[in-house]
Formats: structure tokens, sequence, C-alpha cells
């Protein structure tokens, strides 16, 4: 079998934890396996390169600081090699232009274009185990290039394409995708097989366990994924196309996300096209925008209300203001506010089970926790809260749908 | 002009040093001339990094080792050029695989092929600032390789043969070739030139201001060299083919070395070709030898003394161990010490004026200073003395042709 596995920054974060990986990487080779591993930064290397940046230029270019970080990654797959080596194994460590990881030329947050797979099959053919160091690749310019926030998870499921690998493990410091984050809601519990959808809807309503890129490549081409952790040995949550829907509840799992600004642009002049003039100057700025409500109109003004990531906070206000300024929207005032979280239930069977959304709002009904909006989709339904609510929330939703 | 500037780690240890040498880097090209710039790792980073490798694997093979210490210049590199570009002037950092330096095979030790000039030249056509990470390069497998020690001056020496530069400069934290180590000889003086060969015997005689691999690469190919610091701002010594003579001294410069073990093999049985038995032993295991003294033999034994790096000396007494046990070699005895020096002058002038060695000894004898052997070359002379006589001697051999 030939297996890709990612081992995350934290996982790598000291020698005694490089020792266990090493162990867990060998391990997979002994079995006879084909092992091609990606490794992160080790720890808190990348702040630590970053911070050195500042120290010196507070506003580097993108070029150089890629040029920065890719070393990282460089120093994690060599010090892996050495331990690797020291315990008898055969292992060669590759940065990404090695490897030939062909990548757009937006510094920081380059795509892959793609991989080339001759050196890694060299390397597989004499038996060796191959490191590679994720986040990283090569433009055209044969300059460096980052791949931005989950990179090492998509350099990860990329080789797992370009190999047509049979499983492509992602080491984390959990043991899997859970019904609900375990750290909030006691009684979650681990999802064997998840399909990529569910996984997408999850990781986006921050259950940040895997990235959305990665999640999205690995449907694209159909390849499967394993998340489990590097620490407890146990086995992880599948995620695939299909998952077996025998017993198979509605709902696969329920997430929260703080990092929410709410807008409310109040008093809207009510012409048509008003929507459509307000979300294009928002995506012109590349604003992604969440939920939505609109009010009925009263009269000849009406409100529209959405939701943003808490990082676009500033940058919205500003556009928003900006607009009303140079009369390009009319309103009348302009609400911002960062006490919201969304509530997300996520599950493929859903969309056949309509009493699904009613099931959550009785939860919620129940535990006495009022609801500002509401967004659906084929498999997940969000609702916007206090955000002093949101733990409870979870666990009145997820004590619903799981006991 | 076409410049390349070399700085070594301790002149980049820190963000004030960098911003430093980011001035001396942009006058240089505010000047009008093309600069190109290779820089070491920052301060201890080396060290630091063979440490993390050493708590991971106390014997790492040196290609993972090569993979993780390239790590230490792309830093340097990256954190100058951020430096740069946040003065205002164009600049970018290169690898040496993207510079395209080509080296042999031996990871650690690696010896440049060649340099690509195409990627440099286009960047300087564009005028900017390139800096290129010293010390590494890529071997015919493309993976990478270090240079070893020194390695970042032979880059240095290297880029300006490829691009055949006007000058080569290499900073460092002294201003320039002393007539003997300023912190020993405090009437030493800076030397306004020196020719290749003198610089080549000052260098192992352990005048530590260049690395022979350097000196030897730029006299190949006539580049012309200046050594200066990166703290003072003072012109430093130009290292070229010939000197001029008018008002030359004999002796250059004044040297001397503690890193050195005597051996003498006492009783050696008198046959013929003992020695080059003896040599080809050393010669085989490579052991470099320095200074040789041979007895005249005594009835039909003879003693051979020499002396080796001190890094040699375990090494040196086992193969000569091993040899009397295997009966490859003869002899009574065997005496090591490391309680010896060497002291040098060197000079361009010697070789047509005989009294300089005989100037030597006097100082030494005024100064009540014994002799143990005693090395001649056209453009040197050693003598092995005390290590406790050695910066007494080095003063007084100093004083006698400087004063």
């Amino acid at each position: 079998m030939l297996i890709v596995q990612k081992f995350g920054g934290s996982s790598v974060a000291n020698p005694e934890r490089v020792r266990n990986v090493a162990g867990i990487i060998s391990r997979a080779y002994q079995q006879g396996n084909d092992v091609v591993v990606v490794l992160s930064a080790q720890g808190d290397t990348t702040d630590d390169l970053i911070e050195k940046a500042k120290q010196i230029n507070p506003k580097p270019s993108k070029r150089e600081m890629d040029m920065l970080l890719a070393c990282g990654e460089q120093e994690s797959v060599a010090l892996m090699a050495m331990c690797i080596e020291g315990m008898g194994f055969p292992v060669v460590s590759l940065t990404g232009w090695q490897v030939g990881v062909h990548t757009s030329s937006a510094y920081g947050l380059a795509r892959i274009y793609s991989v080339d797979s001759t050196r890694i099959r060299e390397e597989l053919d004499r038996r060796r185990i191959v490191l590679v160091a994720g986040f990283q690749g090569i433009n055209r310019y044969y300059d460096v290039t980052t791949l931005g926030r989950g990179g090492s998870d998509t350099t990860a499921v990329a080789l797992a394409v370009a190999l047509k690998a049979d499983l492509c493990q992602i080491y984390t410091d959990v043991d899997g995708v859970y019904t609900a984050d375990p750290r909030h809601v006691p009684d979650a519990t681990k999802i064997e097989e998840i399909t990529y959808d569910e996984m997408l809807e999850l990781a986006s309503l921050g259950a940040q366990v895997l990235h959305n890129r990665s999640v999205e490549m690995a449907k694209r081409y159909g390849v499967r994924m394993e998340v489990l952790s590097s620490f407890s040995g146990n086995p992880g949550t599948i995620v695939k196309e299909a998952v077996n829907t025998v017993e198979k509840t509605y709902v696969s799992g329920v997430a929260q996300d703080k990092s929410i600004a709410r807008f409310a642009v109040v008093g809207l002049k009510d012409v048509p096209g008003i929507a459509y003039k307000l979300f294009s100057l928002l995506a012109k700025n590349k604003i992604n925008v969440d939920i939505i409500l609109q009010s009925i109109g009263r009269g000849n003004t009406k409100d529209i209300s959405f939701t943003v990531s808490s990082d676009n906070k500033e940058l919205c206000k500003q556009v928003i203001e900006e607009a009303k300024r140079t009369n390009d929207l009319q309103y009348e005032s302009l609400d911002v506010s960062t006490d919201v979280a969304k509530v997300s239930i996520v599950g493929a069977g859903m969309v056949d089970n309509p009493g699904v959304a009613a099931t959550m709002f009785e939860a919620l009904f129940e535990a006495g926790i009022n609801i500002h909006m509401i967004s659906t989709s084929e498999i997940k339904v969000s609702v916007l809260i206090n955000i002093e609510d949101s733990e409870r929330a979870m666990r009145a939703v997820h004590a619903k749908f799981f006991q």
C-alpha cells in the first residue's frame, strides 16, 4: 500500500515527539508499505521566524517571507530523517523544489499547479521512506512559495493525488473528527466515517481539524483521507465519498464558530439591485459573506444583516462607511456586533429528513436560547446566537441528536 | 563596477548588525555598482542547528546535515533582503540551487564545479541587489550540499569568477590582514597589499582571516580580493598577484598556530623506504603532515619527528601504533606532544634575501626561546617552539622585522 502521512507542527515540536513520530512512520514502513511523509515546521518555528522578520522589517515582501518561512519545514524534514536513520531505516528528506511542487506565483498563498512524482518514485523504488517539506513549492520563476494556512495538509493530498496513494493520513493532536468539540461537549463521540461534503461543512464551521483546501482537493480526486492522533495510537476518522448509511444518524456533527462579526445595515434605500450593490462591493474587497438576512421592505427602506469572519470586520466596516460617504450606498445606520456565535449541525442524511432543522430549533427553544439568524444548505443548518449561549447551545443540540 | 561582497556570521548576528551591513551594501549600490552579496548564517545559527541535530541523532548522515545547515544561510539572505527592501532598494535573495552552484557530491565538504550566472545576470540587469546564500550548493542528484569551513568565502570567489567581478570584498570582524595578530602583538600594523601566495601561507599558518580554498581559487582566476571590516569602515587589505615592491619589507607578516601535535617516532629501523612507508601510511588515512625532521641514522635506527594538526592527533596515534602491532612499522617508542606552537614569518620578498631566516632565529635567541624544528619555503620560515613561548616569540620576531 502507498501511504502519505502528514504530521503537523505540534506532533514534531521537540526531540521526544520527533522520535514518537519516527516510530509511527517506521512501523508503517515495516508493515511493507511505501511511505511518503509530509511535515510541517516544528512547534513555534514559523512564529519565531515571523518574529525575526518583523524585527528587521515590519512589512517585509511576501517573496522574502516565503524564502524565510520555507526554512522551517526544511529543518523539520532533515531532523526527522536523522531520527529515522538513527533507528536504522533508509530515508531521504526532500524540499518542495526537489519534489517539484509547482505552484502559482502568489507568495504566501500559492496554489499547487502540479507535483512531479519522478524523484519520489525513484526513492520509493529504492525502498526508502521519503520525507517531504510541506507548505512550500516553487513558482515559474523558480522562486520559493508557501501555500498559506493548511498548506501542509494540501501538500499531503497533492502528493497523494500525484502518487495515486491508497490513503492520506493526517496526523494531528486530536483523535479524529468528533460529533462536537470534546472540549465543550463532554458527550461528543468520534465519527468513524464522514463524507467529504460533511467534512467541508464542519471545517468551514470552525471544527478546525482539516483545512478546506485539502478536503476539496481530496474530494475532487477521490483521495481517501484519515484524520488521526500522533499521540494516542487510536484509529481515526475516515473521510471519503460516501459512507455506510446503515445505522447512520441524520446528523454527523455539531460545530460552533465564534470568530464572527454580524453587520446590520439599517434603513437601506429600497431600490432594485440594492443587495447586489452591497454584496458586489464586499466581493470586490474579497470579503466573504456567510449568513444573509434581508428584511421585508418597510415603506421605501429595508434592512440587510449578514455575517463575516471577524478577521474582515474592520475592512468591511470601512468599505460600507466609505460607500455611504461617496453616495454609492444610502442607508440610515450601520450596526456591527461580535457578540455572536454560529452553531451548526452537519449531516449528509439531512437532505431526506425535513424534520432535522425543526429538531435543532426545538433543542434551542428548550434551552431558552434565542436565535438571531438561520441559514441552511442541503447538509447543514446554522443558527446565529449570542456568544455567551454558544457552548450551552452546542451541548443542547448535541444531546438532542446523539443521546 | 561589479562587486561581490561577502559578510560572515558575526557581521549579521543580530538585527542591528543586519541593518549595518544593509547600509554597506546599499551604499555600494548607490555608487552605481552592480552588487552581489554572499552571506553566512547569522551568528550561532549553524551551531544551534548542529546542536538540534545531535539531540536527535549523535551521528546524523552528512546528506541530512547539509539539508539542515543550508537553512541557516537561507534565513540569513531572506532577512537581509527584508532589511534592504525596508531601506527602499530593489533586492532579491537566492539560494545555492537557485543560483546554480553545482558541486561535487561530498556532503559537508563539497567542492564547487560550476556556477550558472544566468539568474544573477538577469537580476543585475533589472538593477537589483542580489543576495546569495553562501556555503551551499547542489550536486548532480539535486541534493543540497555544503562546502565545509570557509565555504561562504569560496562561494563569494566562485561568483566573482563566474561574473567576472572587478572586486571580491570579504567583510569580517577585523580591519584586514595584519603583520601579526593584533590581539597578541600590539604593534602589529595593517598590510595594505599582499600577494595570493603570502596570503595562502598566512592563512595556513593560522592567521584565520581568509580560508585557503578561496584564496587558491582567487589566485587561479586572478580575482582581486579585499579583506575589510564590516564594523570600522576603514579600507582593508588588497590581495592580488603582485604588489608594489617599492618600500616593501621582505616580510609581510608573522603568524602563530597552536593547534599542533608533534609526533616523534623514536628508534625506527633504518631501512630504505622507511620514511616513505610512514608518510604514505598517514596519507592513506588523509592525515596532512606539516613540518618533518629526520635525524641522521644512529647505528641501524633513526628518529623521525613531524607535526600534524591537533584535530588529527588521535587518528595519527592509532594508525602508527596499529602499524607497529602488525609489524608494518618497527620502532622503539612513540612520543606525542601538543605543548608546541608554530611561529612563522611570511613574505614574497624573502626568496631574494637569504638573511631573513637568520634574522628570525636571532630574534628568538635574544628572547631566549628554544627552537625544536625548522621548516622553510620560498616565502616562509616556520619554527616549532614550546607553546608557552608562542606569544613572546611572535612579539620578538615582529619587533625585529617591523620596528
